[in-house]
């Protein structure tokens, strides 16, 4: 058997113990699959003292990340300590500069410096892999990178942060609102204290700038993402859409227009007999669509210990095998600037007004919407008392969110809405 | 950019084909994925004149794979042209004997010979690659191999016949009989004129054997897989299951027990609300499952000229980034000889039975459950005329086969039944 890989881990939260754990457990069957032993030999954390449930006696402790990663005696820094800027970026660079590949998972870095990393990876003929950084367990990157290498991508969509998928899957079904089922996934650790990153849509935007940039060739360009959260989602919403056969997600999509790439994050209806409209609790699931394969559907634990360390460890793996692929599939001289696009195809939309319970109203807003272009391809008043303003359901036909938000404008002036209208995507899965 | 991969193509069918036109729609993507330009060295098939729609003008052809495989030009074989034995097996030989790598889709050729084969590769130390023979785009060997390389794995299942699903789930949909449903399918080309080794489950326990040996690092071994076919279901039996809250689906499975490893082709009863419950029409899906990752599915087109293309030019494009591995992740020195097993773990079963309309009948039946020491989870008679059998249905509580064969014999020898009983496992999943 060949010399071990030697590697030093940089981070002893979760994912660093959990990846620990792995290479306690198993060395052997570990050394038979990437072909040589892999050897922890040093690693570093905020705190020495702390009891991780881990032994650490075995190997180094460096105190500085920095000094860690350009240590002589390692081949691979692994970088889990997270953190966009700061010691984590210090050290990679730092790992890179010394000729150590580096795996990592940390999202909200390579969301912001993926393109300059990959770069310097790709200057000291080193890996950067991050499989661990955009659906926890699930081997997307992976699927993209090498599994459908041989499509033209077409599109890549997804739910991709657990938190907001348990929320809203938990709203349908005890029929809790917003507030308090935030408060349980609070309770039950799916959700951080500051849970504003995860349902504000952020932590799955910086995932789908990942996917998206490997999927199109493209520079990473979390900027040019378009965002919004879960938080004003309500249960009135989700039991309406049930009703007309649909779920809310907070769904990711990323897709090459003819103009360039669209990538939005936000809330849309998928139909509920759909794997996206299917997945319940914190499961992730990734979409993938290319032009020979058609479509792929991958699903998994999309976060935690175990999950997180299983896809850190394929990356190390691989680099134990020999395989060195540039970060985000292709060569940084071959990723794109970022050409951003609206929504080139027009999509279905679902509609919620609370209109004046006056004759004629409801031709009013057909008729308004008719001047934007857009047909109504559902139409439902729901029974309500007879002094308060009368819900309205509308899915339209395919239409484009400019001709939508012309007709709401419209209706806006029809002064006959009592709230301002609700407007959901009905993304085509 | 570095010099060519040049490959030569054995097969011209769907696949063959299919391949071509992905490498002469996107020369330029590829050669940017895969690091350098691929280039079609030579062809062959059986006939030379045949119009495939594809052009073939710019490559050499042989009529001998045999000689295709041992050209001095080429550095990577494709064998597309399938059969367990004869052109495909001597071709593949030859191949790797001349130091080629090989990409196949031959599932039967790798079920019966994978091993030597792989020894042969290892041996010229060459790739030898295989993730079109077992889910068409789906790319799960690689997520198995590669993906998931960190985790010991306890279990691999899923659906791996597009016909035979496609056949079950309109079944259900149309209400239509299982020879209508196969006929239709023939005309449809979903279905072989002859269908029996789609049907009889023969195709899909191929692709668990390569899964398996893959998953838990041992030689092939196909004889030992229980296999039955779909033939002998009935809609009767898919209405009762899915009152039931079950879909009735040809399994694949395969686990690692205490003594060694348990494979199954069999009908199984699945819950509806489960993906593998919910997958439709001609898709595929495998689910694979691993100590640290714990479970993630996989689904896409299990068959067809643009997905089992797609994974064929994975393989290549990996290939040519210098990714050389053992075929079935580890070293075959480190292949353990196949231990079959039974099921250890017991799981619920699905009867139903047709008893004789007397009084006493039913105690009768429970009581020779409870010999055998399985106990009845949901027990239903349904209406039935006043003078005909009565149909009783039974889930029980999860039990072993063994256990179940036996409560079987003791009903039989009361002689209150009318037909014989109809089982099914019903897998956790």
């Amino acid at each position: 058997m060949t010399a071990p890989l030697r590697i030093a881990i940089a981070g002893l939260g979760t994912v660093g113990s959990g990846l620990i754990r792995i290479l306690q457990t198993h060395p052997d069957l570990l050394a038979r699959r990437a072909g040589r032993p892999i050897e922890i030999v040093a690693v570093t954390a905020r705190s020495r003292g702390k009891d991780r449930g881990v032994e650490l006696s075995g190997y180094g402790w460096e105190d500085d990340p920095v000094v860690l990663a350009r240590r002589d005696d390692i081949e691979l820094f692994v970088e889990v300590m997270g953190g966009e800027d700061g010691p984590a970026k210090a050290a990679t660079e730092a790992a890179l500069a010394a000729g150590k590949h580096v795996v990592t998972a940390n999202k909200a870095m390579l969301a912001r410096h993926g393109f300059a990393l990959a770069r310097q990876a790709e200057d000291s003929n080193v890996a950067l892999r991050f499989e661990a950084a955009v659906a926890g367990g699930i081997p997307c990157v992976k699927a993209l990178t090498e599994g459908l290498a041989g499509n033209a991508v077409s599109r890549v969509l997804g739910v991709m942060n657990g938190t907001c998928n348990y929320i809203l899957t938990e709203m349908e079904r005890t029929g809790g609102d917003y507030d308090n089922i935030l408060a349980d996934a609070q309770r039950l650790g799916y959700a951080e204290a500051d849970p504003s990153f995860d349902v504000g849509g952020q932590d799955a935007a910086q995932k789908l700038a990942l996917l998206s940039a490997t999927a199109f060739g493209t520079q990473v360009d979390y900027d040019g993402i378009k965002i919004e959260g879960i938080e004003r989602i309500t249960l009135t919403d989700i039991r309406y859409a049930r009703d007309l056969g649909y779920r809310i997600k907070l769904l990711g999509v990323a897709a090459q227009t003819g103009e360039g790439v669209e990538q939005r994050m936000q809330p849309c209806l998928v139909p509920m007999s759909s794997p996206l409209g299917q997945l319940e609790g914190v499961a992730n699931m990734v979409v993938l669509e290319g032009d020979a394969v058609g479509q792929t559907v991958y699903q998994g634990p999309g976060a935690g210990a175990g999950p997180t360390a299983s896809a850190v460890m394929a990356d190390i793996i691989d680099i134990a095998r020999g395989l060195v692929i540039p970060a985000f599939g292709v060569p940084t001289a071959d990723l794109a600037a970022p050409v951003r696009s609206g929504s080139s195809a027009g999509a279905p939309y679902y509609l919620r007004l609370e209109l004046a319970d006056r004759p004629g109203t409801l031709a009013q807003v057909a008729d308004a919407l008719g001047q934007a272009g857009i047909s109504i391809d559902r139409m439902r008043q729901i029974q309500h008392e007879s002094d308060a303003a009368a819900p309205v359901l509308i899915v339209t036909h395919g239409c484009t969110r400019a001709a939508l938000d012309g007709a709401l404008r419209r209706i806006g002036a029809l002064d006959v809405a009592t709230a301002a209208p609700v407007a959901y995507r009905i993304e085509p899965v």
